[in-house]
């Protein structure tokens, strides 16, 4: 008899589901038959009785069997009998619709990590458990009355937070605004979504960095926008670049990460900062700042922001808590003309109605306590400490196999592997030995390269999973196909 | 001098940017030239400071004029010197894109709320603040720690909230589904924005009920949708015209709200909602069920869903705290089958990342505790109390100018207005006197109706409101134009 199978990618409860539709459309099971009962059939199968429940759920919601209570399982006669009924062809719906389907290595990564919770995970982009202020959060919600209000917010972002932000941008990153020129987002991300979708059309050209986490996001596909790479060195983007896709292409926007770049570390060089301005505004040209990182600076001094030294109001500047306090807040912004975050504000009502009031007021009251500070020096002092834990166990384990610039800030350590092996190839032995990570072309052109986050995993796991990767690299360099 | 108007619907600020902005194109500063201090100019504009740091920093988010500190705000020399820098072009970015803003009537209503904090407000379709379980959501999030994790969660939404909408479903909605068949949104609202991008492409017809809450959503409009109006009498949407909509246009998919619908208040007839999922299965048809009212059943037996008597999958089905609980959540979900979900899930990710773990945490205890029955009692009862004031009102002071059913759920009225009169006159006149409502054309084809939400405003405001909506409205009879 059919068993499923625990290693497949296909969850139990869908292979299960898919043989019983595939046995009742071959007359096994007729119309109106009944099934075996939960119990029975996740005995013949030996998994558990909620799997069974699952699989008969999916097959309910597409209709092709029915429960009735007291008189077990049958396979639907609306479906299957004399006069067919037609449930939706929804494979069809879920093809349909603008938006392109994320990266299939980013599904294949998101889905290990979903059904081995023991995988040493160098592949989420976030700070480990021990990393957020989950304490101080704690302490904060159970402190503060959340008093009378719960209805829809302000759909520009919660009051108090953008206050706060206006005293942190100013402190913290050298940005002069005001509560109307901030839109609160679901992090960085919502912005790049608001910017992609209402301040560009289907057609337009825009330039992005590369590699660069833009190129990981099918977003700019699913917008329709053509995209331009602006390669990055050691000293970031070069201005001429943008200059010269300009001439050639007419760009209309450029999207940059200047500081602890994900996934290189880069920091764009201070001269290069101000010929980037000068090329923007000789050209009246947006350039998007996605500033996520700097507070993680290890020396403690945060590269100045591009939109700090903006003389004329060419950046949109994004920031977020994300990657300094806790992805799981999902609290972002970003400082625009008072024009554009009017537009965006409307638009993004459209799209959900603002953001729940509650993590708005937790991250307002984060900034505005004394616990900020402390959090910061703590997250950086042990953000540091991982990031040499990496590098040591890569001059161990690999030596002249590897190479990559020590990032000085930021959760990632973009590593060039030599000679290049097979990037699915390699994802696939590392999972099978217990660690994962992203490949390097994910974010973009260049192959041969892994990125490497040291922040979401425990300290005492970036050794073993160092000595995993590396038994990973030398079966998939000998093993190349 | 010239000083902003105070009456003007262009916040202060705004006007202030726009004269100084006018001023210096005229020559009256030229570049480089020192402006007036922010206290020196508040004092000349009898504004408070405040209003003309806004003002600044709305000039030098634009490139306009720039500040140094310690040397004063100066026209900037960049824009307006010798050799002129070009500052993006906001305005023309801020018009791109797939984004219809929302409809004028409505954000005049938000504009004039957002002004006027003692508007009497029959125009937010949400619960009054002492409506909504504030204490019970204040006693659980200090009651309860929120340890370790605040991560990324899982696309799909977290696991725990699932979980007690599968028994919330079952016990009050009569609906058997799985956590693998429901997706977290941020509210109705994002389910419906989900749908309309993910399962459909431009160009597709789609059926909506007339007049309806989608009518008030250029969300439709925007995913380039073609939209057909299935008339919505005392008993609902007709199933015939359902079939006749597929025969000519080839709908792809239907769109009701069945129970206390936004803004009649109909309840689809149950006679009705059998043959509707007939229609649907005959023509394979989805259905998307939007529910949000139900629970508000002022004699405490909810209509049942469509959903819980789809034999073979057709409907998927969209709830919500917001009508129930609190808007400010931002807590709604989906049953549907795990394909879609999956589809749906991956395509948010891109969108903002998931939700935050913290209103789902908030709402999944709210959900399982003790509260929630003694919450939904007190609700309906006030809801009715409410109700109950508004018709009173009506019948004393417009009596036979107005008619309507009484709604037996939700939080809405839908009246009638005999005979017609310009909605935008009878806006303006009852904002005139310090009251709101949506004009009923907001909502569809049918004009000369008005929505009153009874459920927002105080208890104490309804007779008043109703008195000065009078006036406004004796105010439009006679000066029509
Ligand atoms: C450069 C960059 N921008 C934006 C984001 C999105 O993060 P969030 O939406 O959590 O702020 C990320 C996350 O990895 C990132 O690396
Ligand atoms: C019928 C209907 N659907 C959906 C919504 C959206 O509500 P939310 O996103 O807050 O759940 C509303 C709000 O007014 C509504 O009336």
């Amino acid at each position: 008899m059919w068993k499923p199978d625990r290693l497949s990618d296909q969850t139990l409860f869908q292979q299960i589901a898919d043989d019983l539709e595939r046995r009742i459309s071959y007359g096994e099971f007729p119309a109106g038959s009944l099934l075996p009962s939960e119990r029975k059939l996740a005995e013949q199968l030996g998994v558990n009785r909620s799997t069974v429940i699952q699989a008969y759920a999916e097959l309910r919601a597409h209709g092709i069997i029915e429960s009735r209570s007291g008189s077990g399982t049958r396979v639907s006669k609306y479906k299957w009998g004399a006069t067919p009924k037609h449930t939706p062809n929804w494979h069809r719906y879920a093809e349909g619709g603008n938006f392109l389907p994320n990266l299939p290595f980013l599904r294949r990564i998101r889905e290990a990590l979903g059904h081995n919770q023991t995988l040493i995970d160098f592949a989420s982009g976030e700070l480990a458990g021990d990393l957020s202020p989950v304490e101080e959060i704690n302490l904060l919600m159970s402190e503060h009355e959340y008093t009378s209000y719960l209805g829809y917010d302000n759909p520009q972002g919660y009051i108090p937070l953008r206050q706060a932000l206006v005293a942190y941008l100013k402190q913290y990153r050298g940005i002069q605004t005001t509560e109307e020129s901030i839109l609160i987002t679901s992090g960085s991300q919502q912005s790049l979504y608001l910017i992609t979708q209402c301040l560009l059309s289907p057609g337009d050209a825009v330039a992005i960095e590369d590699p660069s986490y833009c190129y990981s996001l099918p977003m700019f596909q699913s917008a329709g926008l053509r995209l331009f790479r602006l390669p990055v060195d050691d000293k970031g983007v070069r201005p001429d670049d943008i200059r010269s896709l300009y001439k050639k292409h007419r760009i209309k926007m450029v999207f940059i990460n200047p500081n602890f770049q994900n996934p290189t570390g880069a920091v764009l060089d201070a001269e290069r900062r101000k010929e980037l301005l000068d090329v923007a505004s000789e050209l009246g040209l947006p350039i998007v700042e996605d500033d996520p990182f700097s507070l993680t600076a290890y020396d403690g001094v945060p590269p100045k922001p591009l939109k700090s030294i903006d003389p004329i109001g060419s950046v949109l500047y994004i920031g977020s808590f994300s990657k300094i306090a806790a992805s799981g807040l999902r609290i972002g912004w970003m400082v625009a003309p008072h024009s554009v975050v009017e537009r965006l504000a409307d638009a993004r009502q459209q799209m959900d109605f603002g953001l729940s009031v509650i993590p708005q007021r937790v991250a307002a009251q984060f900034l505005k306590s004394a616990y900020f500070v402390p959090h910061l020096e703590r997250l950086r002092m042990h953000l540091l400490y991982k990031r040499d834990l990496l590098i040591e166990a890569l001059h161990k384990e690999l030596h002249e196999l590897v190479s990559f610039t020590v990032p000085q800030g930021g959760l990632h350590l973009w590593c060039k592997i030599i000679p290049e092996v097979n990037d699915n190839k390699l994802l696939e032995e590392a999972i099978r030995r217990g660690v994962i990570f992203v490949p390097g072309s994910v974010y973009g052109s260049e192959s041969g390269y892994v990125r490497f986050t040291y922040a979401r995993a425990r300290a005492d796991e970036i050794g073993p999973g160092i000595s995993k990767f590396s038994a990973a690299l030398q079966e998939a360099r000998v093993n190349k196909y």
